[in-house]
């Protein structure tokens, strides 16, 4: 049970968090805070939370659980803010989707990572944001990854767990370097692809044309170049070790597949494809 | 109203203008043909033909509407065998994403492209395939393109189009030159960008973990790679020319995005996703 939640960044992730442990009857106060008055404001008129601060300062007062969901861009100036203020024994988590560069902010302005900060990533997620388009259900049956570090209190990670798991998700644990490498290969890499596509073809064609022709492959191919563009800049800069390492990978695939094109090697592209669709069915089927 | 619809290619695309054509009552017989007897019985059984023959040449006898739903790679034996077989006054249409081979092939196997074919393309699908994936609604409300050539058949080309009208489509003509660059930046880059994805990934890492990690966006991203990847194959081949220079288009502007990356430019990053979050946000507002 968590006597005071303080929710810090309430969009999506952390308003679906809110909702989903008001549900399960999970806490006793939500307090959230966030730069926008008007947005929180709409919060409690939604039920999300109870009240709300602007200065995180004020609103970790007291807090024996304190949730950071901001733009990685943003957690710097959120941690600063907050050091100090936390109440004793209370535990800091995170919704990060690159966990090196959180760690190494925690790091910066803490001067080591305390034992009382447990490092999460909920994998969940839509292209939507904003505290209107969160819901109880988003972690249900999702996987919520806590990358601890040494330093990291065992107490402090198995509360974080107790708390996923009574929003519904299934709470794995992983290094944070390898975190960073999965995450770059199956979210970071074709979130950047989904942008440069649509970015790629504006430039190239009339837009309004090319649209009115896309189908239904182009439509979900495409939902993630709707995602927030500001917390996608600052995952690419958060990450940017793993995630160049693999679009470099990913453009030499794509050229072999071009030259496959242009020499007509049918045989080629076969396996290619057979060998994706053989792998997505297998993993759909999960 | 048509008499007797032959559709060569009993599949998700000919199945489904069958069961729409059947349900609008716009035709009083369908026969079916393909190289598979086990399979055209499964489309007599579900209700979708009503008869069938495995020789295409059999199959057109007195039929005042022939449909060819064929894999691109199929396209010439399909002509070849049904050459001086057509009824007097039958009109020929076609499926096939790109449309400057089909002409092609016409233009081989008949010396000319004849008044009756129509050259055609239902802007749908889905990744499933197989008349078991058919469905009469599949082109409700959808764009059917036909690119008729100057030696196209006026009459002909109305009776495709009041066709697919009656299958519930938006008909729209085009040249096929154009409709060969727009599908390329719309339908066929996206398909081998999610085929070579996958590919790479599998072929990178650890694929159970990976998959195991993937979250909504990657499922929505890649579910084109679950695609038939003998269809995809030959519409490579066949539209290799557009394709080739949409790759290199893009690869040329993933590098870029890799250059930002690198470079740790935030403000690049920013600009190239707001510009896809904008232009697909207000392709889906449509």
């Amino acid at each position: 049970m968590i006597e005071r939640l303080c929710i810090i960044g309430v969009g999506l992730i952390g308003g679906s968090l809110a909702r989903a442990l008001r549900a399960a009857g999970f806490c006793h106060e939500i307090v959230g805070a966030g730069r926008s008055a008007e947005h929180l404001q709409k919060a409690v008129e939604l039920g999300v939370i109870d009240r709300y601060e602007t200065d995180p300062a004020l609103a970790v007062a007291g807090a024996d659980m304190v949730f950071v969901a901001v733009p990685l861009g943003a957690m710097q100036s959120v941690f600063s803010a907050i050091k100090g203020r936390l109440a004793a024994g209370a535990v800091l988590t995170d919704a990060g989707s690159a966990k090196g560069s959180v760690l190494e902010t925690v790091h910066q302005v803490f001067g080591e990572v305390p034992g009382f900060f447990v490092p999460g990533h909920p994998i969940a997620g839509t292209e939507q944001s904003g505290v209107e388009a969160s819901f109880a259900g988003l972690y249900k049956n999702r996987r919520v990854i806590l990358t601890p570090v040494e330093s990291t209190d065992a107490q402090a990670a198995g509360r974080v767990r107790a708390m996923w798991e009574a929003a519904g998700a299934e709470v794995v644990e992983m290094d944070p370097v390898h975190h960073d490498a999965v995450l770059a290969a199956t979210s970071h890499l074709p979130h950047l692809l989904a942008f440069t596509l649509v970015d790629s073809l504006v430039r190239l064609a009339d837009q309004q044309e090319l649209f009115e022709y896309a189908a239904g492959g182009f439509r979900d191919f495409t939902r993630i170049a709707s995602s927030d563009p500001v917390m996608w800049r600052d995952i690419c800069l958060a990450n940017h070790d793993a995630i160049e390492l693999l679009i470099e990978h990913f453009i030499s695939d794509l050229e072999s597949v071009n030259q496959a094109v242009q020499a007509r090697d049918g045989d080629r592209l076969l396996e290619i494809f057979t060998n994706a669709k053989r792998a997505r069915d297998g993993f759909i089927e999960k």
